[in-house]
């Protein structure tokens, strides 16, 4: 059993690697041959006033590769009002630090293969799956980019951006002018050949980018409809970032997952503070359209349409991950791993037993 | 993050500790304090011919304790025909070991506190329920038991009954006369105070028994309605032992979980054999009384009526398990194995991170 960082993680699996196994991944998934376990948040009260304990869950199953995985997340979560917005912010309880796991089991054998924090493949295979909408949706001559959002996903959505078209120019927006020159700053020392700069408001941002994506943790839409311009591909990394009316603007949409709009919330009553984080939005609000939309594994395997003219404009919605990421991305890491005999090995006899369970 | 062994929790743990925390559990569950985290099981393709691979999950929190337990199972399983009968076989494939892990996490910092193999408290957990529902149901003066079976799981059985009633006479039945010898050895060295034997047919077996526990992998009802006499209480670890027209005769009966009759099967199409293993039995079939039967959480909180009268013929159905038992055992077994110093101590840093996931 092998217990991996996140610096292995970084190390082992590059922007390109994980676009080309997910797409592997999301076309074995259209075929009926992949299993999606569905996300389930489970929450309950903890310690601390006005705070709840959130355990989220989801999984998969990759036979091809020959692997299980479960992705879990063991949070403390607070609603802090910041800049007069309420927010969802993950305490680092656990010593100063996060709790995010992917556990990866052999489909073969049942043995414990690997542990390892989730963070940084959380961000590539976000990326990834954005990234390969775009590869698809997007004009094969977008050159100009604009990013709403100066977080750490935002750093991953450019990533993939860069891996799947030929991007010249960056306009980078966000409401913490700090935050979007820091990332700017940044993003020059990695991508010097890029025209990167911050703007002031995000209308100035979208202005001219052939692809405009959003990487942000805004509960509300981060786009005005009339910004719109023929051509243009968005791409969110959540459902709040659009909205139905924004929806209906374009002419070509695709979600992440169809099979399942967002996480089931399994709440214990009493729960402070849960009900604020909503559950609700436009994708079960009366007159959505989400059923209309095909996915990303439909695109990817051919099943739905790939954009058909210059002039369109089309959006992908990622509007949940699923533990079939972790499946993909794990596989490979792992494989990487073993060649490169990296992470702590520990003794398999841990993590199996000789009672019948 | 400390791992535990299977021989770690049989030290730490005895069935009438587990029997105590498990009471206090299912009171907190009655009243709305606990979270129960639904048994899923996700089946998918494996290498081997007429195999499949089951990835099973179930979890709960326990804000009492502060602890979210999540329970795991990774089986390769085969259905063949032993007897001339079809059974449901867990393959050792890891290296001649079966796999299933207990992760015990903290519900106020996160943090990842133990795993350990799910073995030996598996079975003090089956034996915990069936117990507490003994103690609740079976007659004060019983002394007779009746065990059909001579597993793993019949050993576990035996003990509960130890544990709430003061047993003096132990008839054993199981299809196969070699087991049924061995347990009775093996239960002779264990219990010399017992007046214990193997019966050559399951109706001598409950013949003058005061109790009856059923502890068998049976598809099938393993007794007869005509052999039931007033004041008989009986017990059961799975649904398929009994039937509808057995728990017509019963005056009381009592399942263990009444909010999920049995797991949800998440199947990958085109997998073999699962088909099989049913999902369907007298608790989903027309005419079935499952919804009116109060369960262990409601008896033990007293919003259930005990036995009450000593005429009575009373039932539990150990219907389903859950993740909340880990919590509850698993919150024990931890206090016990850091006050005896137990296990392997990993750094807590391999198992949470700087990057917000």
């Amino acid at each position: 059993m092998r217990v991996l960082s996140n610096e292995d993680v970084e190390q082992l699996l590059s922007m390109a690697d994980c676009i080309a196994v997910h797409e592997e991944m999301y076309r074995d998934y259209a075929d009926g041959q992949a299993l999606l376990v569905p996300r389930i948040d489970n929450l309950s009260p903890t310690g601390e006033a006005g705070a709840y304990y959130a355990f989220k869950q989801m999984g998969g199953a990759w036979p091809r590769k020959g692997v299980q995985a479960l992705r879990i997340n063991s949070d403390i979560i607070t609603q802090p009002v910041i800049d007069g917005r309420p927010r969802r912010v993950k305490q680092p309880k656990a010593n100063g630090r996060w709790v995010g796991l992917v556990f990866v089991f052999s489909s073969e054998t049942g043995a414990l293969l690997a542990i390892f924090p989730d963070g940084v493949m959380q961000r590539l295979r976000v990326g990834a799956a954005n990234g390969i909408a775009m590869k698809h949706l997007a004009r094969e001559d977008a050159r100009s980019l604009a990013l709403i959002g100066s977080g750490w996903q935002a750093g991953g959505q450019l990533l993939a951006a860069l891996s799947v078209r030929a991007i010249e120019r960056v306009r980078v927006h966000s409401t913490r002018s700090e935050s979007r020159s820091a990332f700017v700053r940044e993003a020059r020392l990695r991508h010097p050949e890029l025209d990167i700069r911050a703007t002031d408001s995000a209308e100035e941002c979208v202005e001219g980018a052939d692809v405009i994506m959003a990487a942000t943790s805004s509960m509300v839409r981060v786009l005005e409809p009339g910004w719109l311009k023929s051509g243009v591909h968005i791409s969110c990394i959540k459902s709040q970032e659009v909205d139905q009316q924004l929806l209906d603007r374009c002419d070509r949409i695709v979600v992440h997952i169809s099979a399942q709009p967002k996480q089931y919330n399994n709440v214990m009553p009493g729960t402070a503070n849960v009900g604020k984080e909503g559950g609700t939005g436009w994708w079960n609000a009366p007159g959505n359209r989400f059923a209309e939309y095909p996915d990303l594994a439909q695109l990817v395997a051919g099943r739905a349409a790939a954009r058909s003219s210059p002039d369109e404009i089309t959006c992908f919605v990622n509007n949940i991950g699923i533990g079939l990421q972790f499946a993909a991305a794990g596989a490979l890491v792992l494989e990487k791993a073993e060649a490169a005999g990296l992470g702590h090995s520990l003794p398999d006899d841990w993590f199996s037993e000789t009672v019948h369970p």
